[in-house]
């Protein structure tokens, strides 16, 4: 099912294609699709049939994931194979499904990554820089033409480890996504909208501070928008729902063809359900075997969740 | 400023009237009026001018803070004063605002409390039981005749060392409020949507989980509802948020008089917007100087924070 209508813009991610080792409460489950990337090309792909996915795997990357990704009405045309093994991720999840540990990470083909934009892929109106490197985002930039929206993730290890590369990304970064934590390193500020107040002033105009079950903050020159995140009794494995929030954002942004605050506040409830979507299960399986109406519904649910009468004192 | 309508109903709360140290990275507060009583009364006396405080102090607490109690319309008469000093709590607040260590905690006055509440009292529409002994809050349960609604809170304290006492309180109770620590101990689940369900067949037909900067949500037989919070850019002592919420929470159901699920959700909200104001100034600070437009706004500022478009996808 893809949910397309006029606008249809195209949306280009760059960012990691991975095999994950997943462990925790519901045990260890070995070689799962995972990356940036994946999570948000699947939840993007079901508002527009217009996303690329700009990533290299290694000789030991199953065909079949690609063809899945073919067979949503991905192009994976920009997925490069490269000789060596695919970017890995081990890690385990605590009882409560929120904390986790990284066991282990292995670049693999990741670390030499340099990609090289066809002519399509660089008149991408809509992009997504992943979780990688800055320096690589930056390479990404310097080849799309002329995009409407640069969104951007990034992560602790960047922040702390490449943050002068970093800081010369975000200032052609238009919106940054990323998680409570980070926006608490980025900015050295423990209070959010400070924190989200110091990051617009490093570039970005808007910035969506993603903060896991207790939903996520857009925070712009605006105002301020709060997404609430959906209670979800079953939390299968978190991993990836933050990227499938961005996806589940852009696409709408996608889908939507403008970038009008009330836009935004929608494509933040649009991420949101597609996040809720993603931890229901393993890998991409949350993703999977949605449709229109599941969607819709998951949408009207949020609307409800927050519901409320106004009043006149 | 009071508001007022027709059903105003009248509000019955019992708890501690504190003197307070709180320390933290706006330098030390000493003797600073505390206690659960006093915020929620504070909170609530906004929305209707009959709440009562069932109490005690030592011959130590200042008569000005019992004055500024009834200077707010508020029902002084169950404050008992009896010999020997005022519960005090100490406590330092971490650089984040949110973390705290409990220095110390004197009873005082409060252990020795034995309530006997007057005929009038008994009668109360609404009762709000403080986090207090549950042995405490059933003594009380005991005197009033015919509540439409009772109210509790809770903590750890009393969910670990007391637990057989608290689960007799609870089957009489229709609404706990407790933070989200609290419900995960007392459910002995992390899961909120899991933990909220336990609590609901242990009596109460409702409950409300305070999550600080993440909200707050309210979990009954309908469904949920999710109240934002309003993010605050400078916290200057979160002590006194949780019953803040409460008296926001009761004191509109006592204006609005009726439990309509609609009511209970807009509740939430003047309890979000009470706990928002409370935490921006030290003791009671937050509370005083407000007005109808203050609040109204404050109410208009939460619903523009989580307005979003609905979609037709």
């Amino acid at each position: 099912m893809i949910i397309t209508r006029s606008a249809n813009r195209s949306l280009l991610v760059v960012g990691s294609v991975a095999l994950d080792d997943v462990d925790g409460p519901f045990g260890l489950h070995r070689d799962q699709l995972g990356g940036s990337a994946s999570f948000f090309a699947a939840a993007a792909s079901f508002f527009t049939n217009r996303v690329s996915i700009i990533a290299v795997v290694g000789n030991d990357f199953p065909d079949q994931h690609i063809e899945d990704f073919v067979g949503r009405g991905i192009d994976a045309s920009g997925i490069e194979r490269a000789d060596g093994s695919t970017f890995r991720w081990v890690g385990k999840y605590d009882s409560d499904m929120v904390s986790r540990e990284t066991l282990d990470t292995q670049l693999g083909v990741f670390g030499d990554f340099q990609p090289t934009l066809t002519a399509d892929h660089r008149r991408a109106e809509l992009v997504f820089l992943g979780n990688i490197d800055p320096v690589l985002q930056r390479d990404v930039l310097d080849q799309v033409t002329a995009p409407s929206l640069v969104c951007a993730d990034t992560m602790n290890f960047w922040i702390t480890g490449k943050r002068d590369e970093l800081l010369r990304t975000l200032e052609r970064v238009d919106t940054l996504l990323i998680n409570d934590e980070e926006a608490r390193l980025l900015a050295d500020d423990h209070n959010l909208i400070r924190a989200a107040a110091k990051i617009l002033r490093m570039g970005p105009h808007s910035v969506v501070i993603k903060r896991g079950d207790a939903g996520a903050l857009l925070v712009y020159g605006g105002g301020v928008f709060a997404a609430p995140a959906m209670p979800i009794e079953d939390v299968r494995d978190p991993t990836g729902a933050g990227d499938s929030f961005a996806g589940g954002f852009m696409g709408y942004l996608a889908y939507a063809g403008n970038l009008e605050p009330d836009t935004i506040r929608t494509a933040m409830i649009t991420g949101s359900v597609m996040a809720s979507f993603s931890v229901e299960k393993f890998s991409l399986g949350g993703l999977r075997g949605l449709d229109r109406e599941a969607i819709q519904q998951r949408f009207d649910a949020f609307a409800e969740l927050i519901r409320f009468e106004s009043i006149s004192l």
